[in-house]
């Protein structure tokens, strides 16, 4: 990585405002526009008149980035590179206390036939309520195995998360999830001798459940996706900035903490920007997460992402009285209202700094970005950018 | 390299006239236009109705480049492959006639104190007039230490640059410059055992310095940077071209010389144009520089930077009626009055050849050229596409 060895420190502040899914797609019920254009956005619009303008690329043509690669490659890293598994994913998701060496796997309770054989994959429907009782009760009964410590973490109705954290744990071992109601859990194999000690640990977990968990609505456990930490340069060792996620859900705290950012327990987007703003001295960067867009893009609601936008648009007075060196507003990919999912689309770019120039249009959105003088970059080259315009990039050779 | 493979040779004549630090950033004094935009340019524009525009990107996003890689990319090399090292710069810039195995270092003159420390590191503001006959004095006392030539090239006050040639000598020594005064000069030390022979050279040559040099204002020399000439397939080799280099300050003629360019001693634009004119049968590439808007840039002088592409579109005819069957006009980096310095911003570009095509836009600036046909392009991507223009490649595949 050039870009490494040319990092300066200074003291600019730095702000990359995240539009969960913000880029979309032309509606013909919405007059051809897409929800950012079709949004009433005065705040954006005169700010976009002083900024750069472009698209970016969140990993390359044709793929939907889940919210982990796509985050990862907006934070300037190679999302191809850094592959985070299922498990950590999931584990990430709900706010695991994850550390680097540890193996985080994807559990379900199952409800399991009097031959062992699992009857139900979501245990009959379990709810969170009855749930969260039995996951405490494999807490306080099962809190190791051996020298492996196990952390349970609750998720949602059957899903739960489990760490196992100890010497020698790894992630070479097969899923015990039968994916298939009628045949009993599978057993764990290691896929390399590496993996032998975090099968017969698995092992010991099931079975022991089971009796923890005998005459329950559940009553046994499955797991899948073993996943370690990727061992990855934190965020200030890579780009010199002390930097703060503000995120009020799971996943994108956990993306934050991934990459080393300080991460504060947040409720909603107006805490994150009241944190921000109590916070702005003692950090360099904040990364800020607004998650709503992608929410009513993935159910197809396209009044309702242009409402967010618009909610959005309304809160960014805040952010520019604080006067960032830089700021760059985006998505982390396309969730376009008429596709319901993430999309492969590029997303609409705007770079506000001292060197970023103006392309003299008023307004932001697929359309006029287009055109814009950042052209279409991939997404890990916005942080490259944010820190030459705040002078934190040495020149490259002589 | 694809390209090399498919290189075929023609009469074409092909013309790459870089503008250093060409590109700007739209200035709020200046109707909000860039430097180029806000140039009188009839030349050029008329040019620009009848080419193809774009922009490239010197090296990667957010990476402002020195000269030294920005010419290397447009020359259609890898610049992130061939670092050129410090010594190797400053041999370069100083017109030094460095060949491959060389050892380049850069040299300063020291006043040292009775016990041996440096007491001035730039020997009391020694001027070229005082330093001159001390390096003559060294260079006829020091021609050589065993069977390695040393070769002394003057430099501006205070500094030099040493050339080391001879069986192997070696990049791999540590600096003698302490880099503070009340220190004496640090031992040359090998970094590997092929830098043994160097080390051992070294220290010699800065014993002998001081019995030369022993009652003078500067009494002791100074090493730092020392790196060797990347061994680099010529120009000729890689693109089958004979090539002439125009340039008249030393930087940009060592480039050129460098990848195995003719270059004629020149003493500013006016005789790179003569000289273009004169050689016009002799070569099939000529590389012209024009110093004159990077200059300015850096000076933070926006009108002068106008000027200054002025005279170039002044100038402009002069290499038009040589009817060339592919120019190329462009910078090899931005370099904003706005911004001071060598900036990362894309670099206009104007591609003129019988298939070029033409974008319909009788202007050449930043802002017609980001909707220019070329699109942005990396850097070396332009001499391939002079190339394909003059019909020097073939087709890939069949």
């Amino acid at each position: 990585m050039v870009y490494e060895d040319l990092v300066i420190r200074n003291n600019t502040k730095l702000v990359l405002l995240v539009a969960d899914g913000l880029g979309g797609l032309p509606h013909p019920e919405f007059e051809g526009k897409t929800e950012l254009e079709y949004a009433h956005t005065p705040n954006l619009d005169r700010l976009a008149a002083r900024s750069a303008l472009g698209l970016h690329l969140p990993l390359s043509p044709g793929l939907s980035p889940g919210s982990g690669p796509a985050h990862l490659a907006l934070f300037g890293y190679d999302p191809f590179e850094l592959r985070l598994g299922r498990g950590v994913l999931e584990a990430l998701g709900l706010d695991a206390p994850l550390e680097p060496g540890d193996v985080a796997l994807r559990g379900n309770f199952v409800r399991l036939d009097a031959d062992g054989k699992v009857e139900d994959r979501r245990a009959g429907r379990i709810s969170d309520e009855e749930a969260r009782p039995l996951l405490l009760r494999l807490k306080n009964e099962l809190p190791r195995v051996d020298d492996v410590e196990l952390i349970w973490i609750p998720g949602k109705e059957h899903r739960f998360a489990l760490i196992l954290r100890g010497p020698d744990v790894s992630e070479d071992v097969t899923d015990t999830d039968p994916q298939k109601e009628g045949e009993p859990p599978l057993e764990a194999r290691p896929t390399s001798p590496r993996g032998e000690k975090t099968a017969r640990v698995l092992q010991t977990v099931m079975e022991k459940a089971r009796e923890v968990l005998a005459g329950e609505k559940a009553n046994g456990v499955v797991f899948r996706g073993a996943a370690t930490l990727p061992s990855i340069p934190s965020f200030e060792e890579r780009w010199g900035l002390k930097a703060m996620g503000l995120a009020y859900y799971p996943m994108y705290r956990g993306l934050a903490k991934l990459v080393g950012m300080t991460v504060p327990h947040l409720e909603n987007f107006e805490e994150a920007i009241e944190k921000l703003q109590q916070a702005w001295e003692s950090f360099d960067f904040f990364f800020v997460h607004y998650k709503e867009p992608d929410k009513k893009g993935e159910d197809g609601d396209f009044a309702g992402k242009v409402k967010a936008i618009e909610t959005l648009d309304a809160h960014l007075p805040r952010i520019l009285e604080l006067n960032p060196t830089v700021l760059v507003i985006t998505g982390d990919h396309a969730t376009p209202a008429l596709y319901h999912a993430h999309s492969w689309h590029p997303v609409p770019v705007l770079l506000h700094g001292p060197f970023s120039g103006q392309d003299g249009v008023e307004a932001f959105h697929e359309k006029v970005c287009r055109q814009g003088s950042l052209g279409m970059v991939g997404a890990p080259a916005l942080l490259p950018l944010m820190l030459a315009n705040a002078g934190r990039l040495k020149r490259y050779g002589a």
